[in-house]
C-alpha cells in the first residue's frame, strides 16, 4: 500500500475542515429549536441535527475515498478493516446543545491503522475550529496554537464536562487528582480540550467517552506540545476504555497520571 | 422625590447597555491574554479587566447621575443612602474568564429603594445581550424573549456553575433538588439564567451569590416570565443571604423551592 507523505495529510486535513464546514450550517438550524424538542418525544433537535450531519459527512467521505473506513456515532461502523479510517462525532457535547450551551462541537478524526493522523475539533456557534495533523503544529483558527506549557500540577487548571460522569474508584482518583491542582471547573465537553491545546486549560480528565470523542482530540492536542492518553498512559486508540486523560506539557502529564492513582 | 414614568426605565435600559458597550473591548482586550497572567502574580488579567471596566462604568454613570449610588465588585460602595443605586459586576465568572471560556459576562443592576427595576446580562465574546426592565418582556439582542415555561420538574433542565459551591446543608439540598430533574449540568455562570431567560434551560439554582452577582438577573428573568427569589422564596435584594434559584415559571418556581427542602 502506498504510503503518504506528509503533503497527503495535509490534504486529509484541509478535506476534514471541508466535512465540518459541510456540518456547521445543519447544527446551526437545530440549535435551540425548542418546539421541536417538544413535538417530537422520539427525534429531538439534537438527535435530528446529529443523524443529518453524520449523514452528510459520510456521504461526502464515501464519494471521495471510497474504500476508507468509518465510524460514526448514530450510523455505526462501515468497512472496518480499512487501513484509513474516518471517526465521526457529528455533535459532542449533545447535553450542552439541548440547554442552549454553545460549546458543543463536531469532531472528525482520520486514522491510519489505528492511529489518529489528523483531527478536527469545530464549534460551528463559536466560529472556533482547530485542526492537528501528524507532525505538524495544531492549528487555532488558521493560526499556530500551543498548550500553556505548565509543568506543576499545583498550578493547573483542570476540566471535565461534568462531576457525573465519575463513579466508584474512578470518582476516587477524579478527586484525589482536584485537590492537587489550582483550579477545576465543569462543562465544555470537547471544548475544553480545544482550550487546552490552545494553552487556557492544562489538564483534563474524564471516564466513559466514546473513540468518536476523543479519536479526533489526539492530533490536536499533540501537535500543541500537549499529551493525551488513556488513564493508564497508554496511546488511545479504537478499543481504549474510555478513561481519557489530557495535560499540557509530558512532565504535567506524569505528575496527572500519578495523581489519579490516589 | 419624582416618580419614573415607563418611559423613563426605557432610558435607564438604554443608558445600562451603553455601560456594557463600554465594559465589552475591555474585557476582550484581556480575554485569552496568558502572558499577562504568568508575569503578574497579584494582577492578573482578569483583575485588570474587572477594575478598568468599573471604572469606566462608574465614571459614565457619576456623570449622568452624580446623585446615585454605587455598588461594584472591585470599588465598593459610594453613595450608600441613595434610593437610586447602580449595581455592577464587571465580570461575572472569573474562572471561566481565566480558562478561556467565553462564557463570562457583565452585570448592571439598577435598582429604586432595593427593589432591581433594570437588568443587563452582557456577554462580551458570545455577543449575546440580555436587557429586562420593570413591566416590559425581556429582550435578548434587541428581540423579546420567554422562558421554556416548563411546569414539571421532572421535564427541567437544572444549571449551577459547579458543585463546589455548595456544602453542608446547602449540598444536600442541592443534591435533593438534582434527583427531580430531567437533566442537571455544570458550568455558565450568568449565563445559565440568561440561557433560563431564553427558554433554553428550565432551573438554576446557587449559593455563595453576592449582591452583584445576581440582582441584575431579577429584571432580566421576570420579564421573562420566569420567578428568581433566594431560596425561601423571598425576594432578592442588597441583603439576601446569597442563595439563589431561578425558575422558568412560577409552579415550576414553587416545585423547586419544595424540593430544595429536601
Amino acid at each position: 500500500m502506498q504510503r503518504h507523505a506528509s503533503g497527503d495529510f495535509r490534504r486529509i486535513a484541509a478535506f476534514a475542515e471541508e466535512l465540518t464546514a459541510l456540518a456547521a450550517p445543519i447544527a446551526l438550524r437545530y440549535f435551540r429549536q425548542k418546539l421541536l424538542v417538544e413535538s417530537k418525544a422520539d427525534a429531538s433537535p439534537v438527535t435530528i441535527a446529529d443523524r443529518e450531519i453524520e449523514l452528510a459527512v459520510r456521504h461526502k467521505i464515501r464519494e471521495r475515498f471510497p474504500d476508507h473506513g468509518l465510524f460514526g456515532e448514530e450510523h455505526g461502523l462501515d468497512k472496518a478493516e480499512a487501513e484509513r479510517m474516518w471517526v465521526i462525532d457529528p455533535i459532542d457535547g449533545t447535553k450542552s446543545f439541548i440547554s442552549g450551551m454553545p460549546t458543543f462541537g463536531t469532531l472528525i478524526a482520520y486514522l491510519e491503522s489505528g492511529t489518529p493522523k489528523v483531527g478536527v475539533i469545530d464549534h460551528p456557534v463559536l466560529r472556533e475550529r482547530w485542526v492537528g495533523q501528524a507532525g505538524e503544529v495544531t492549528r487555532y483558527n488558521g493560526q499556530p496554537c500551543a498548550t500553556s506549557g505548565k509543568t506543576k500540577l499545583s498550578d493547573a487548571i483542570l476540566y471535565a464536562t461534568t462531576p457525573d460522569i465519575f463513579t466508584g474508584r474512578d470518582r476516587d482518583c477524579f478527586e484525589a487528582l482536584s485537590k492537587r491542582v489550582a483550579l477545576r471547573r465543569f462543562g465544555g465537553d470537547c471544548y475544553a480540550y480545544a482550550l487546552l491545546a490552545s494553552g487556557h486549560v492544562d489538564v483534563v480528565a474524564e471516564v466513559d467517552l466514546q473513540p468518536y470523542d476523543y479519536l479526533s482530540l489526539v492530533p490536536v492536542i499533540e501537535g500543541a506540545g500537549g499529551v493525551i492518553t488513556d488513564w493508564s498512559g497508554k496511546a488511545l486508540g479504537l478499543n481504549s476504555d474510555g478513561r481519557v486523560v489530557a495535560a499540557a506539557t509530558p512532565a504535567l502529564h506524569a505528575e496527572v497520571l500519578a495523581a489519579l492513582k490516589g
